[in-house]
């Protein structure tokens, strides 16, 4: 049970990962060769996530299982944030020589799991020997036709919503810091994000102005698409709805939930602006974008500036 | 001169790496957004590399932009090795907050001239803290209406052919491994891997039957194709050239030159087999491609078993 890479070496390894992988049809080649082909409906959509072991994921917080859904979950969510079809994923894996073989079997089955969720398949990768565990998940993606949802187009008038959850994964982890493990609710959706797999397209097909999804948090993240629209998106806090495991997070921490919503990451939540009268049914309008009347582009909450926390930065 | 990215800050960085960045015509949308948006011609072609500081490198042998040349060039050469064209590349980098910015200014520097020499386009990336620095390579390529070249359609009776260096960077790395400097020329090699680029699509023009980038050694990577293929490929050690500073290597360390050519990897020389006749200007031929005849599938040197090194495995 306690088996290492070391014991099991490289291929014996390569071979145990890559086993009865599932691929869909776009899928002409998947690992195993040099490189994989894939064939495409439209335009190829791309984006890369690293990960690093005591960075991004703590083993104490979460299972390997969890890191393989959260690298997986982080990853393709880029592409439904360009309003694209997911497709395939690469994964990038450094780990030590002492890792345990049943590490990376629960890691892989994550992997699998989220992959099957978010309908994409796992084409290839690369395992190496490092000092600590690093992950980097490459997702492809295909436009199908649409149109890409870039940051760049939102308008004056627009409505500003969102589809998926806010601040879920931030109480969960404000509670795991206190050595607690419940609620559940939180702590899994920490440990494994929801992503609403699919709405990228259906932003996409609603006309979708300008489109992001909730990384580093709602203000951090919208503020990208402030500034690369160059307007001011105002987000009315009366608007939010509060789930109740955050309104319990959140008095038993001392802190206002409404934090969670606007500060919290990691729960890859879409938001978008959308003409008026535009937005899809599933999607909660949370505010909506104005001229910048002089002002540089920015995130007002209730008309004013908000003095909270605003959201994560590496270095 | 000493500023490292925890002064300088993430988003200044990533202003840094991504300023006046060169793309070529497929690229719809370079950095800056959730993902990059790519145009192809044909298939997708697609591999990831992962690399980490004191097992791909040593920062005492390779300068910052050797860091950057390696990362590119090895990746590039596996999308070489499907008969494809290399089109794009996204680095997913893990730095730790004491990293130098001069040491990434000049890793980009690298990252950039490799890109430029092997014409793809840097699409994309991410960016992390770390205990180490860790490099991940996706390299997109498009087949431009050729078929992929595989591992598994060489034929008894083909010729087995190289383009480009074995053994220079083994050489070099075993003058850096006694603390030698020279010749230069097997040390710059190590350093910066002369990739024979175009060379994929030349060999899927000629009818290549199948094809492989000598990363971790001649006789291992044609080990793959003999597997794939179920064949017995045959090395003619009379017909590999010896170059003159493999020589001197070999004469200082005491080794036989042809043990250089044999098992170096990391030049990423193209190897494949193509039909009698069907070999390329620029390509040796270095044997043939034999029925198995009820042995295992397995590269002989000279009819006999090879009973030097192999090659470079993880794990």
């Amino acid at each position: 049970m306690n088996e290492t890479l070391a014991d099991l070496g490289e291929f014996a390894l390569i071979d145990r990962i890559t086993k009865d992988l599932v691929r869909g049809p776009q899928v002409r080649l998947g690992p195993g060769d040099d490189a994989a082909v894939l064939s495409l409906d439209g335009a190829l959509v791309v984006s890369t996530d690293a990960m690093a072991e005591g960075v991004h994921f703590r083993n104490d917080w979460v299972s390997a299982a969890d890191v393989g859904h959260r690298a997986v979950a982080g990853a393709v969510a880029d592409i439904e944030a360009m309003g694209a079809v997911p497709v395939g994923v690469l994964i990038g894996l450094t780990l030590p020589k002492e890792t345990r073989v049943s590490w990376v079997d629960q890691f892989m089955e994550g992997v699998r799991e989220e992959c099957e969720a978010g309908t994409v398949s796992l084409v290839g990768g690369d395992l190496t020997a490092g000092s600590a565990i690093h992950i980097a998940v490459t997702v492809l993606g295909q436009t199908r036709g649409q149109p890409v949802i870039l940051r760049s187009g939102a308008q004056p008038g627009d409505a500003v919503a969102y589809r998926g959850r806010l601040g879920w994964a931030a109480a969960g982890l404000a509670v795991l810091m206190r050595g607690f493990r419940s609620p559940r609710a939180v702590v899994g959706a920490y440990q494994r994000p929801q992503v609403p797999y699919g709405a990228g397209l259906e932003a996409a097909r609603n006309q979708a102005t300008s489109l992001i999804d909730i990384s580093d948090g709602l203000i951090a993240d919208l503020g990208h698409i402030a500034a690369a629209s160059l307007v001011v998106i105002d987000i009315d806090t009366g608007t939010l709805p509060v789930p109740a495991p955050l309104e319990a997070v959140a008095h038993a921490t001392g802190r206002d939930p409404v934090d969670f919503l606007l500060s919290g990451g990691e729960d890859h939540a879409l938001a978008g602006t959308f003409p008026f009268g535009k937005v899809p049914p599933l999607w909660t309008v949370i505010g909506r974008v104005e001229a910048p009347g002089g002002r540089d582009p920015a995130v007002l909450v209730d008309g004013t500036e908000w003095l909270g926390t605003r959201g994560w930065t590496h270095f």
